[in-house]
């Protein structure tokens, strides 16, 4: 069965893209820790990061390290923190965390509800940033 | 002045050393979350992680794949995670750390206080991995 990033990544399932190529998408957590929080998911689907083959892998922080710089320059925050754990989806994925304070890269703290509006807000600010 | 890695990196400061090359080294941390917590930091001193050249922050990332394997191999875990988080030491570093549950990567969580044959131990089952 597709991971629900494959869905994402083929559209069966609707996300906040911010960013997208050949080999991988940027998207909002659609359960975001803070606003701006993003994933960098490579279109293959493998579980585990260290698993990629070391130049896929590269690319793949290549391009989370550009999504990164948008996100800073869109959302107000101290730095851009980076956490992978990946014991939920089974499909490896960056989250990239706007962070002021270290208490905010947690995530068992309770997520933001965010409305569509908000959602497209944080989404334009990142792809025109 | 010096960062303290960088005190670390020159040999001012002990530090249990996993790996090394020209452009970085891994080492494990002195406050660790759990057994096998390791910090992976260039040499050149930067604060910012997304502010490294390209081709050095893949091969940054290059590095810690190589790294991440031996501490999966050698500290029994469900994964490694990976968190940049640099609110406290303006040098850039990753962390790895290996997890069993998500509530492991919590920066504010106690830290273990390992004995030196502890930190020893941890480091040659790593090495050796």
């Amino acid at each position: 069965m597709s991971s629900i990033f494959t869905k994402i990544i083929n559209g069966e399932i609707p996300a906040y893209k911010i960013a997208e190529d050949e080999n991988f998408v940027a998207f909002l957590d659609a359960m975001p820790l803070v606003k701006g929080h993003t994933l960098i998911v490579p279109k293959k689907e493998v579980d585990l990061i260290f698993d990629l083959e070391t130049e896929e892998y590269k690319n793949l922080w290549a391009f989370a390290q550009k999504v990164a710089k948008k996100v800073k320059s869109a959302i107000p925050c101290v730095r851009v923190g980076i956490a992978v754990v990946g014991l939920e989806v089974p499909h490896a994925h960056i989250h990239l965390i706007p962070l002021n304070k270290v208490e905010e890269m947690n995530f068992k703290n309770e997520r933001l509800k965010l409305s569509a509006e908000e959602y497209s807000e944080i989404q334009n600010l990142i792809i025109n940033s």
